[in-house]
């Protein structure tokens, strides 16, 4: 058995299904993908276009020559001489268990099947699989080609094997796997995510700030912090000397305080929807979701690639940087 | 009258307060420094040779000479001459009310008091002094020396030119002022940082992950994505073709999961406090704060590097860079 794989299958397109496309297939992995929605080949050659532009200038030469692209006609066709499957339909549960099970009817046994789900628990979509072991949850994050995270979560009846084969086969993608080590709804990033933007929605909603005031608020301080080190270390510094005890100590009451009477949900209203996306327009300044795309891209490869260059071995997404370069160079 | 400052008065030093006297010293602006605690000298030195280290590697030979440091045995002979004030006592109050009593009363008429408060409200804070209009919060990050972002926030007594000023200084210092429409607790960027961390709190407290697992997930992932465009940009583009309406729509729902049910905020008992402490010392891997202090300082600088190349005039962090740049080139 080869760490890597030959032939992967993405059921669902779309922005995350079609970004898992492209890093299969950069990384010279055929792949078959299955989506009922007839524009699902030209959203995917856009997706492409920009995975390569962004590899081209990651690895250069280093690249291997790409695997093929085949669109299938459904979910069968699309499985067929697949040695794994990444399933990545909208999040409804109903929808996710019956695209589930017929995936599972149909694909050879022993492969794994990783569901792209931001929340959804893998014990609920499990029920009533034929072979429940083989199925996890492999969570990427939006540029799935660029950032290397991937949460994997098991559930109930997940083999173990298929948690260790899953990690083996996303870090050969140049991915950074973390294993959750309890399933909760929205896993880690979600949740961690989530709390925030519940809280960005209430400043919008409460006039507090407009949306690009808030993405300047973030970008300009701690987004460039938690690009490096996360929140846990950067609070340690933040405690001078003393350290984390000593922040918690000092901050802890801070959670008690009127700061944490906003924890209600707000509702995502028609005004509130309204509000947020005219200031999305402006925002964007004319720029289309493809011309803001490569402005994200290029951005992540230079803080990746600043971070690739920073101490012996890179730090953080640079270290998955480093280690998929020099993978990437055996493999050409 | 200048835009800039000559003299400058720092009340509290700590990780803030000797922030922002490296932040003026290496600026080419006088500090006077005062805090109580005995130590105050060696760690404001520990503090400017970390902050020398990093303006030498950003800006080299068109560092401006550094201003002189002066530590002051009161508050009234720190404020003797300064032209600016940058308060920064513990976020206490009565404490802050006081200190800022005794600073409106030596302070000579028509200079700006800022207050380093991370979430008391300006309101509360100029009750009772002669002179409010001249108070407003000027909330930096940390490293103060290095990160761009000043949130200001003026209270109900605060002059309007009060405000204008302020920024005029902070843009002077090579900050990114972001001015808060509203006045409330925590302000902008400590609510969403504090939502995020009440999360990350009860995942650690919940044993879903550890204090690294966490910080992993955010570095890897949505850390990278907020050191360049903030949350509304990224869910723009999260949104595919369809932009930020189909975004709101579809992950709308999603408020309303299980997701939101833990808003409640977790008690930072003792147990809580050594969980997080003694996984902290294990990430830390034996480096000490100081050691820590230069690969996050070394990292921001790699990061905001990267984004002032990309794009004519920088990204985010990196147009602040640049415009740093070049007022200290015309400054040298």
């Amino acid at each position: 058995m080869t760490i890597g794989i030959e032939r992967a299958a993405c059921i669902g397109g779309g922005v995350i299904g079609g970004g898992w496309a492209a890093r299969f297939a950069l990384n010279g992995i055929d792949v078959a993908i299955y989506d009922p929605d007839p524009d699902t080949e030209r959203k995917t050659g856009d997706m492409l276009d920009n995975a390569e532009r962004a590899f081209a200038r990651l690895f250069g030469d280093d690249r291997p020559a790409p695997g093929a692209l085949r669109f299938a006609g459904s979910v069968a066709e699309a499985i067929d001489g697949a040695d794994f499957i990444q399933e990545s339909v909208p999040e409804m549960l109903d929808l996710k268990r019956a695209v589930l099970a017929e995936i599972d009817a149909a694909a050879p046994a022993g492969i794994v099947i990783a569901s792209s789900t931001s929340g959804l628990l893998p014990s609920e979509m499990q029920r009533g699989l034929t072979h429940p072991g083989r199925l996890l949850v492999g969570h990427p994050f939006n540029p799935v080609y660029l950032l290397p995270l991937v949460e994997i979560v098991a559930g109930r009846e997940t083999d173990p094997a298929t948690v260790e084969r899953a990690a083996e086969i996303y870090a050969s993608l140049g991915m950074k796997p973390v294993v959750v080590r309890k399933e909760i709804d929205a896993f880690i990033g979600d949740r961690l995510q989530e709390a925030l933007w519940r809280e960005a929605l209430w400043l919008v909603h409460d006039g507090v700030a407009t949306v690009e005031e808030i993405d300047d608020v973030i970008r300009y301080s701690f987004g460039l912090r938690w690009a490096q080190m996360g929140v846990f270390q950067t609070y340690r510094l933040a405690g001078g000397e003393a350290g984390m005890r000593h922040f918690l100590e000092q901050f802890g009451p801070c959670l008690a305080w009127p700061w944490s009477k906003l924890t209600d949900v707000p509702e995502l209203d028609d005004a509130l929807i309204d509000t947020i996306a005219e200031q999305s327009d402006a925002q964007a300044a004319g720029l289309s979701i493809r011309e803001l795309e490569r402005i994200r891209d290029d951005d992540l490869i230079a803080i990746m690639e600043a971070l690739e260059r920073a101490g012996d071995s890179g730090r953080g997404a640079g270290a998955a940087l480093k280690a998929a370069r020099r993978r990437l160079r055996e493999r050409h």
